[in-house]
């Protein structure tokens, strides 16, 4: 008797989920290798990495996938483009055609690399000396450009790295989108600039004792819905969130006592990761229904609870008085209006992850732009901190001091991920359009901050966007929940409005 | 052009190790488990571990490996049975063997079932409440008997998982080793318990803040050689050592304020285990030579760090005045003489972890005589903690309050651990053979350990049985290292010399 469907499409599942199960345990792996991996782990680490990389990709190439797609793609399953059966297998074919045209030991020796370089990373990066890493950045720009070669593009070898972070995104497309962008930013940051406003920074660098910023961004955490029963807060280099699997999302921080906004705002940017992550649902675990859509999307969520939540006046309503209970020494003296203004300073800086919302895209359109040129080879990786340096001067008016405060700062090339950037900003472009309609939908979001009811937004987010998986790629999700493409609209007049107000310009 | 045995040998190897590297992502699965996993994170855990047990499963069982043993065992690379080439064959026909009477769904429903098992025994350990634990200990037992059969075994179905943790031990020769021990305990605790001399415990009860423990036992770790560079010491319910690979050996104690006695020794004793993963020889990673003889072997190294060295005179000698210094409040008006004998306390207690060493070995035997019954059906689990008590009452004389403090003590058996006990008195056994045969070849070992010269007795334990890896089995290396065979005397003689002079019996 031949198989049903039904049977086969169930056999399908199975495969998915025992992929993404085996995958998942690469997740802790990595996720240890930041938090708790002693040092001389490191070798042994990169090889369990290679060794899950290539049991992963041999699942996703695996002929018995391919034949069940073929079946399927036949089936009558398939009649609904966004039913359950059809998104899955739209999805999967995607991304078993793209792993079947890498070979598997590329894959494997790209997770050996990057797991390996990432020490390297740290150690240059503390050091402030790119000589340490230069070689590793050579072998890893190498094995992407392979790596896109395998893949195959139409327009800009760039374009297949950067569908496997924002499936069908194009370097072109992003061009469109961000330069408009890059105009409005640049307008805008040149008033401020000139204006005689000036934000009290000097307020979140007095002394915050590091216990008690853990416990203040763990109860902050919680407010917004973090679920600390199914998930972690650590400390790490670089702050991230790693979902492990349905009930372990782990979300990481630092600390520096004499900066207070670093450690809180790289929380709450987790949590929002986080929550997207809690929220996927896990009846649909393992497929693509049961995944996040795109980088691109997932960082509107981090964005959206660290900035257009965290940043917002009402939500310090909220929670500035129980942060000067938190911080007594440090905030007792400070008045709310204050903290407000310090915590949305705005000013050319070196370090990305530290910098306010109207400066953060340029740092990503300088990543974009030496990115692709890395790529195609008009860049060589020795001349990136000159590079750098220079292309930073041209578009903050500063040079950085050091290659620590430069190209260095960064995890994400030690880790191969090029082509990564750019979806930031393609997240705070999605998130603005997000809360902007959250705004329309959920009556008055700013009174309801500023009481700290925070469940009414996390729950639209979860129906909207956190349970729709990946029925919807990036940019048709943003038009399903807003009614309009992405666009630097709604970013630009947010920042207009927001920062026109605060600095009088 | 066919394969020469050179060839063959390196692809065996090859799948040897790539083998070894899944199951150590399982190892840190499991260190995760009992470390930092959040407690929703518990199911899709289970389904992680029984995932990759199945695909260890299979690779140990892969017709490649057998056909690859088949050549190789006919090879004159057997020429010599003592050979790298010879020992690799020996026991991965074993394992080989062993693994493939055993289905392969049996094998996942373990991992799965005793993953989640985990989580149930502490709950009902926190509560003292047996009837949460009782169907997961229902459902292990009935598995354990399953896989026993499938396994087969001569005498005793308990051999057949005996045989997993102490290769070639049987309860029949067990029992004739242990049984010349027990007249001796119970002897020499007889003359104790009767003896008027009295050790003052209450100075170990005093106030130690876990802090200042934390630091004292990793400096006492750090001074006995455990390498921190490639190791680390979390907090757990149950103290453990986990070897997750080369460069990456894990421990675990507990603290409580009140009981310095209990994280201290537990340190030492997971130092132990992990000062022999350390030593063993990444050379042969992943290989039989590379790795631990057997678990009776292991205890002897964590035996002899925690009891031989570490409550012995010489050892406090060095260390008593550092940890005057650690916790002046507790300890500025103790003699080193007092402590001594408070760390040297003999009385019958409920703990098996927390006991001396007079009576630890009869916790053994009675977990050692349940479990044999067990495994046979002659006990019902429903009926274990009303036999635990009786059990104990007739070898302590005492009667445990509650399950908490009697048959839920300990994890082994939510973990399948069933076999595993006997192996803690061969550990015993086996330690203090090798400890008299070191005081031999090292000339004054007491006066080495008083200086805080530890590095001698180490590199001696690294030479002669970490870096032998799996050349003999447990039995065999105890006569080729002491050239004696196991027995229970170096023990029993130990203990007399000790305590005699300890409680003037």
């Amino acid at each position: 008797m031949p198989a049903s469907t039904q049977q086969l499409y169930e056999r399908f599942v199975g495969l998915l989920r025992e992929t993404e199960l085996l995958d998942s345990c690469s997740s802790l792996l990595g996720w240890d290798q930041e938090t708790y991996m002693p040092e001389r782990g490191a070798d042994h680490r990169a090889e369990q990495l290679a060794l899950l990389a290539g049991m992963v990709h041999a699942k996703r190439t695996d002929p018995e996938i391919k034949g069940l797609l073929g079946e399927l793609e036949q089936s009558k399953l398939m009649a609904d483009p966004q039913s359950a059966a059809a998104v899955n297998v739209r999805e999967t074919r995607r991304v078993c055609d793209r792993a079947s045209r890498v070979p598997p030991k590329l894959v494997e020796e790209i997770a050996r690399t990057t797991s390996l370089a990432r020490g390297h990373w740290v150690e240059a990066r503390k050091k402030g000396d790119f000589s340490r890493f230069l070689p590793w950045l050579e072998k890893i720009v190498s094995l992407k450009q392979q790596e896109a070669e395998a893949l195959g593009y139409g327009d800009h070898p760039y374009d297949a790295l950067l569908d496997d972070y924002e499936p069908g995104a194009t370097s072109a497309g992003l061009g469109k989108l961000f330069e408009p962008l890059r105009s409005a930013l640049a307008d805008l940051l040149q008033r401020i600039v000139n204006s005689p406003t000036q934000a009290p920074v000097e307020v979140l660098t007095r002394r915050y004792p590091v216990s008690d910023q853990e416990a203040f961004g763990r109860m902050a955490a919680q407010a917004i819905h973090f679920d600390f029963h199914g998930g972690r807060l650590d400390v790490t280099t670089h702050p991230f969130c790693t979902g492990i699997g349905p009930g372990d999302t782990r979300i990481t921080t630092r600390y520096d006592e004499h900066d207070l906004g670093n450690s809180f705002f790289s929380i709450l940017h987790e949590c929002g990761h986080g929550i997207y992550d809690q929220g996927l649902d896990p009846q649909h675990y393992g497929t693509p229904l049961g995944k996040a859509v795109s980088l691109g999307i997932h960082e509107s969520q981090s964005r959206l609870w660290e900035n257009y939540v965290g940043r917002s006046r009402p939500f310090w309503e909220h929670f500035f008085p129980q942060a000067q209970a938190a911080f007594p020494d440090a905030l007792s003296d400070v008045a709310l209006d204050d903290f407000h203004r310090a915590v949305n300073d705005v000013r050319p800086s070196f370090i990305r992850t530290e910098s306010d919302e109207v400066t953060y895209n340029l740092h990503i359109f300088l990543r974009f732009e030496l990115e692709r040129a890395l790529i195609v080879g008009d860049l060589k990786p020795a001349d990136v901190p000159g590079v750098w340096n220079e292309t930073f001067e041209r578009d903050f008016g500063l040079r950085p001091p050091d290659d620590r405060r430069g190209c260095l700062q960064d995890i994400h090339w030690s880790g191969g991920g090029i082509g990564y950037f750019p979806t930031y900003t393609l997240g705070n472009l999605y998130g603005a359009q997000f809360f902007a309609r959250a705004r329309v939908e959920l009556g008055d979001l700013d009174a309801q901050l500023a009481r700290g009811e925070f469940a009414p937004l996390k729950s639209w987010l979860n129906e909207k966007i956190h349970r729709q998986g990946q029925r919807w790629r990036g940019a048709e999700l943003v038009a399903v929940v807003t009614g309009k493409p992405p666009s630097h609209e709604a970013l630009a007049g947010y920042l207009e409005n927001k920062y026109g107000e605060l600095y009088g310009v």
